[in-house]
């Protein structure tokens, strides 16, 4: 479901109101007022499926999918067909939700924002709508805490950093310029181009975890990115949507962590690791510095390399790779 | 030419008093008024030759060239003999013309900022003198809109992201933290050692064009950087001077595109994929994540790989490592 | 020894206050005032010992470190023995001494800042107390001088660059969204959990060096970051602790400099290069684009590759791979 602390809900729409032209099915009169993923959708929401053949059986109210992709199972959902459902999802949806803004001519503090009595606002920190920062927490300047977000005891949020949709617990460390809850990248595509895929969920950073300097995490597409309990993240990282960093997790300068991706707890990145989506990293995992993974890794183990492997099998096609070249040359390698 | 919205131009100057100890060829009476490229120059700008041999014809009014460099093709010409132009360009080019700033004491909103209506400027926002935001554009908390930067209708500009030197067309997402319009990087030498060369161009981003957070978008040299209409890039890439992303072009996160690389219509890029400089990657093509690409890319074809080569050929060297390891260990591997 | 500039020593503390359930073995009435590495501690200084087998003679005023590391070389110090040294020093070093902040209700720029009278504050920038910004120097729109920074002549600082600890010389360009300064990346792990590691020094840039846009300059942990003279830093690097960057050096877009490198006079990096921790990267060597870089560079020398090696190696390398998948497969490679 929608935080309503992050979106505004524009009011409940009539599924026929959505569908332009559009082949509609089953009850037209029925009303949307939430979006949700396809798996998670309830009786009031709008959802889509993308995939390949029949939909499985769904409790969403409304459904945009492709002609051929329905049957009975889904009787008790209302049905508009299209060609590119994931494209149309993306174009509807800010009919049914939007994210909270600033409005023109809001203060720097609104004033419905909670600051406790200790923390510090810095000079130039912008505090959003219904915000709250709690006790003993340091606002940098020139920090935006966006509309609804709440940021909980003794964190440090740097300089310039900015936080829109976004739940941070105690004791975190945001360094200056880290820029979390954004939407995250997706792109779908139909007859009209490329569009955006809008993101409905949220950033939850947990007790205790750092961020380090313009590091990026995106929100949700629909649930949470997480960062876990502790996990330590360098400069210059991209944690993409609905991404989890486990329990003291270190992830070093320019990891990149597709959308989707688990990384387990205490799982270990050297510099600029980047994990392909949907992959996830075993607990205690780690990742050699420059690693490029593209499979899920197990837990414990070790890994390296472009596309990335097992450690033990990297270095031997390094060295492997360096003796060959030199038995070819004469060894004036 | 120089677009007069971001630079101010510092008044006719003589070519006598630009050529420090340097020899002059030609009339020295000449003014020169603006800068340009060598191939774009007119006779009231200072161009610079700065290649191997003997300059092409030109029509510029002034050149910084090397002794040796000049014949009777430039005639027209006041000639300025030097040993490093570039360099020589570089130091002596703010002399003719400097990026627009915002002056001592000017308010966050410059009252010749031209706002349409139903713009919102979020708490913090600056914006510079004779800069434009269009009707239903969102302007972020403590983003900052350059002096002349002009910003089309119904853009979403994020909380902390820096405009200058930046022409934006309508339904524009920029996330937070976007860096556009910034000075490129560029650095010539000379007996002084290196120096930044100064950038006169402009950042075009032309309509329903998406540029993630932490994006750093740099300015032309001369000419502008062009963002195509519909491109999508995500978080945390750096696109250079003088590129041009072409229409519908995808660019996943850390995607690093060098100076005047020329990116295709619909092409799509995975994360952490380098393009060298002067490259050009065709209409469609795809480049897997990780790509260094060194060669221009045929337009349709799928690359991958460091140094990047076709798909096939990369997967082969992959597999065919992987096996004459493999055998050579006794399949341990 | 720390700066007062930019870290607030919280008075004189008594060892036997920062014990915890340590054993204390020497002078318990012994108070320190500060924090020092290992090596350069004074008798009012506390430190950590984190190395294997027995701690070398130090000066230090208080040792952190494991049973057993300790003999009679240090009867001049009082020791505190605990499990994880490096960690209990985090959890401690807080106690001693902690980095300036603005104050709540703070102005935008503190009457004490010094600002001469040719520069130029655009709107929003925040300076801090004790900063100073010398003449002709631009600090940009939403840019944070943090308390005690000190920038000097003629510098430009970029729309929405954060600095703090942080000494900058003349002529110094940042562009827009430069952090420099922030706290760097450790992280120690004891019992409780993984701890980030305080830094306490400071960030130098020298005279004429350029930072690009996005950038991150970590302050050192007790010494300085270096940023040398004239030095040429691209868009959306990462300088990490105890960097030095020597003079002239260029490092092209995305480059990741590992804590305690350094990097010789005039060496020059291409896009996307990392250099592990503690390497050394010889004066004027050439590092191509895409290089990880595992070892020390000799001077002069030119590498690539992943993991790096000298360029006519992996060049070798390159070629050799091509050819011998074409054999294999009948040249339809």
């Amino acid at each position: 479901m929608i935080d309503p602390r992050f979106y505004l809900l524009r009011g409940p729409i009539a599924v026929a109101n959505l569908a332009g032209g559009g082949r509609v099915q089953g009850n037209e009169t029925r009303v949307v007022s939430g979006v949700a993923s396809f798996d998670a959708a309830g009786p009031d929401d709008l959802a889509y499926f993308d995939g390949k053949g029949i939909a499985p059986k769904s409790t969403a109210g409304a459904i945009l999918l492709r002609e051929g992709a329905a049957n009975s199972s889904h009787d008790g959902s209302t049905l508009i067909f299209c060609t590119e459902p994931r494209a149309a999802f993306a174009r509807l949806a800010h009919r049914i939700a939007v994210p909270r803004e600033f409005a023109a001519g809001a203060p720097a503090v609104d004033p419905t924002a909670i600051i406790e009595e200790s923390a510090i606002l810095s000079p130039g920190a912008v505090v959003g709508p219904d915000a709250r920062v709690g006790a003993g927490t340091l606002v940098g300047a020139n920090a935006v805490i966006g509309p609804g977000v709440a940021i909980g005891r003794r964190c440090r949020i740097g300089p310039a950093a900015v936080l829109s949709c976004a739940l941070v617990g105690d004791d975190v460390t945001l360094l200056p310029g880290a820029l979390i809850g954004q939407n995250g990248f997706g792109v779908a595509a139909d007859a009209l181009g490329p569009v955006d895929i809008p993101h409905f969920g949220r950033v939850i950073v947990q007790d205790g975890a750092s961020i380090g300097a313009g590091v990026t995490v995106d929100r949700g597409l629909f649930g949470d990115t997480v960062i876990g309990e502790l996990a330590k993240i360098d400069n210059l990282c991209q944690i993409a949507h609905n991404v989890t960093v486990g329990r003291g997790a270190i992830i070093a300068a320019f990891g990149g962590i597709s959308g989707s991706v688990t990384i387990g707890d205490g799982a270990m990145m050297g510099g600029r690791v980047g994990v392909a989506d949907h992959r996830s990293i075993g607990r205690g995992a780690i990742l050699a510095a420059g690693s490029a993974v593209m499979h899920d890794v197990p837990a414990g183990e070790t890994w390296a390399g472009y596309p990335a492997k097992p450690l033990r099998q990297w270095l031997r096609e390094v060295a492997w790779l360096g003796r060959a070249i030199g038995k070819r040359d004469g060894g004036q390698g």
